[in-house]
């Protein structure tokens, strides 16, 4: 279960000395088509890492042939060396596989400032050992080789009617809007253009990572890929095909959700009665940003007083006076007082329900974040020593 | 050093068990005139707390004869009987000073959705012990009454040419643009009219108090008031005044910063070189308010990465790929890369440093935050219980 789940694709993961640990650090996916068709989104930041400036020209033309993933490095504001070496990665990848430059995709993660001389030569030593290692068994792999902070690998797959799809991701913190330092490769062999399998990409990644915030920061090296091989000689229904890909997309958010940095408890924020839909995601990140509710939530203090201010700095339309809010299935509050005593609320499981009805209108969204726990300023704190 | 610095002003603090410890608890500050002019702002949150919306009302008229403030109950959602409870304080206190009760203003802090009927029996005990207090010397006694978490009181004067400003506030957490769970009491005898303590007061607020964002959150029950006695019957030099008044609260936002809950650093982040004020804020507060900058400074660890990314995520003008980073005096980061090593940079100085130069332009504005720390989350998780 993994990018190697869907017909066409070839996979590895090899350790060249990224991280210090020893382990795995360089994966490689390989289309081996018929079809050649990419799609990809990026991050919304304007801080953007070497290999993001690289695959978004690289992606102008939906055609891509494989995608390099490093853990152990970002290659993030390294300046012209550091470019020079996503460009290095991306050409040693085609020549190996007899392919052009310019259909390479390049992904990073790691700390940000990092990438010299030592980096380029793993990194390029990497590209070597992985593409000898390419198999169609390889994606578990490759999941595990862009793990960073990350306990576990993160891998789905959906099986159509005559068609796969298979994903991998990695992201244990800076998980946000507009994504994260997230990597995520995608792979199907049902048939699509470049112009499906961007649109399908699109609407997956917008009601599944983007509305993933574990802790509203937004990373310089987030990337979501497609790769679409065709071998499976079936052209999908596109609505089955666009459910399956967000199923795909939002199992995997799950998973990072799961495995945040520090975290005790994965908290669904659900707003309904949004006057739109848009609203909803607003009123839904302001609580999931807010630092005091999710102290609060690690404490397991159903402190509702919080969720009002925090939606109470928005612009959304709703009166903050007639709005319900329930934690775990109690309401807690309604029409501007507390409602069932704080006591009657059992937050002691991971999974965290917290219910905004705004009461306006009939649009709905959920956010998925994280509480704030002593072990996520730990890791915060102590990564780079 | 208080609100009783300045001629024409009587306070008191005095405890009725509101605070579980017995300290003080309710404050009244007394403006004896001649003049009864006052001037206030407010939180920015739509989810307001009944005193502010009591307050906003009272203030209209520019006429403010005292002013009444607990602790141990923030009395927001608190329902119709919680604006009763802000509605009977203001009364009490009118009838027992002999005046109206549309020139009482109140403020409250505590936990959200408290405000029962021994909450309201306790603030009007409390009103009647503070009114029989009132003394030219209670200045101190108020400050340590409006205390929250806070570990001591924040007061503050500046003696200008024949007349004074004297202040006190509170607030060690949620601290935020717009204000915070801050409350400040801000005093003059100057001869001031309503209209000119008006812009006096925002236009100090805009430069202290709004760029003070210690956490990212903002309160339900913020108000900074200013009460103008007259007694000295000085008019001052309108410059010289709002330097001072700015002086007096840039004075108290660094006290508030310097006893923000759980806080190891106080961080300055000076932004310099920006388009325009508004962009060089924008700038700052995006800093301010990412955690794994604020968790990499409380681990004394110079991450100019996620300076870098946070900036990033704004739409300021400025090119990432030119931006210099200093921290505490050592330049990190020039032209997309990095420049002197980060070993070369101390952080375990509380006064912390960040110095971002945008080089498109020549304004420039400094934020105040403080890291995310371990005791921070303890203390906004254990906050209710």
């Amino acid at each position: 279960m993994s990018v190697t789940s869907a017909l066409g694709f070839d996979a590895a993961g090899v350790a060249v000395g990224l991280k210090s640990t020893g382990h795995p650090d360089v994966a490689v996916v390989v289309n081996r088509g018929p079809l050649k068709v990419g799609a990809a989104v990026f991050t919304g930041n304007r801080a953007k890492a070497n290999p993001i400036i690289w695959s978004q020209q690289a992606i102008a033309d939906g055609v891509v042939e494989a995608v390099v993933l490093n853990s152990g490095g970002a290659n993030c504001f390294t300046g012209a060396f550091g470019f020079q070496t996503t460009h290095q990665t991306a050409e040693k990848t085609a020549e190996l596989l007899g392919v052009s430059p310019g259909d390479i995709l390049v992904c990073s993660t790691g700390l940000i400032g990092t990438g010299d001389e030592v980096f380029r030569a793993k990194v390029l030593d990497g590209v070597e050992k992985g593409v000898a290692a390419l198999s169609p068994e390889g994606g578990d792999d490759a999941a595990e080789a862009i793990m960073t902070t990350d306990s576990r690998p993160k891998r789905s797959e959906f099986r159509g009617d005559g068609w796969t799809i298979g994903g991998m991701a990695k992201g244990a913190g800076m998980l946000a809007p507009g994504l994260a330092t997230m990597l995520v490769v995608l792979t199907t062999d049902a048939v699509l253009d470049a112009a499906q399998a961007d649109a399908h990409l699109r609407a997956a990644t917008g009601v599944s990572f983007d509305r993933l915030d574990s802790d509203g920061c937004m990373s310089t090296n987030d990337q979501v890929t497609l790769m679409v091989s065709g071998a499976s000689d079936v052209v999908p229904d596109p609505h089955a095909f666009r459910n399956a890909l967000i199923a795909v997309c939002a199992d995997l958010a799950r998973q990072l959700q799961g495995d945040a940095e520090g975290a005790s408890h994965d908290i669904t924020i659900q707003v309904t009665g949004a006057a739109s839909e848009a609203d909803a995601v607003t009123v839904g990140r302001s609580v999931a940003r807010n630092n005091l509710f999710k102290a609060a939530i690690f404490g397991n203090d159903p402190n509702w007083g919080r969720v009002l201010a925090a939606i109470g700095t928005t612009d959304a339309a709703f009166d903050p006076y007639d709005v319900d809010v329930w934690m775990n299935g109690v309401r807690v509050c309604t029409a501007g007082g507390p409602d069932r005593p704080r006591e009657e609320v059992d937050l002691t499981p991971r999974a965290t329900h917290v219910l905004i009805d705004l009461k306006v209108g009939d649009a709905a969204a959920s956010i998925l974040t994280n509480d704030l726990t002593h072990d996520y300023v730990h890791e915060n704190s102590a990564y780079a020593s």
